[in-house]
């Protein structure tokens, strides 16, 4: 069984709304200091071991539904985990 | 100048509904060995240095604004970035 953990975050050139809005925010609560906020996505998937490649599974299902590669990036760790 | 990066997710015992419809749409999209999604957030925070110290005004952001420390669970990784 593997743990991943996927983490989806925009694209340098693509505005991000929601993370100035949480900057503005944080102004307002006294934190001048935080100069910029991104918002990005962060998944955990449990996948069972199958005959397919780890890597290649992982791959598919985040261009295929877990980011949308027009916009965003991903990356991802793997993590094996034994059954106790 | 640092570099936060939090992650936000829900607690053990809450429900995620929408990392469930995830797994829903992974299986109909013929990926069987998905056994779980949870669904959570990941967010990239640019402080500047100030007199307060970082770990304490990470925590405070993100038990203010960021989580909800009553469903959810926070951590974070702090990276010193020199100015080039």
């Amino acid at each position: 069984m593997y743990k991943v953990k996927v983490f989806v975050t925009l694209r340098e050139s693509v505005l991000d709304p929601q993370g100035k809005a949480v900057t503005n925010s944080l102004h307002s609560l006294n934190y001048p200091e935080v100069a910029d906020v991104r918002i990005g996505k962060y998944m955990e998937l449990t996948i069972e071991k199958s005959d397919r490649d780890i890597d290649e599974v992982v791959n598919e299902i985040c261009s295929k539904l877990l980011a949308n590669p027009v916009i965003e990036n991903y990356r991802y760790e793997v993590e094996e985990v034994v059954a106790q």
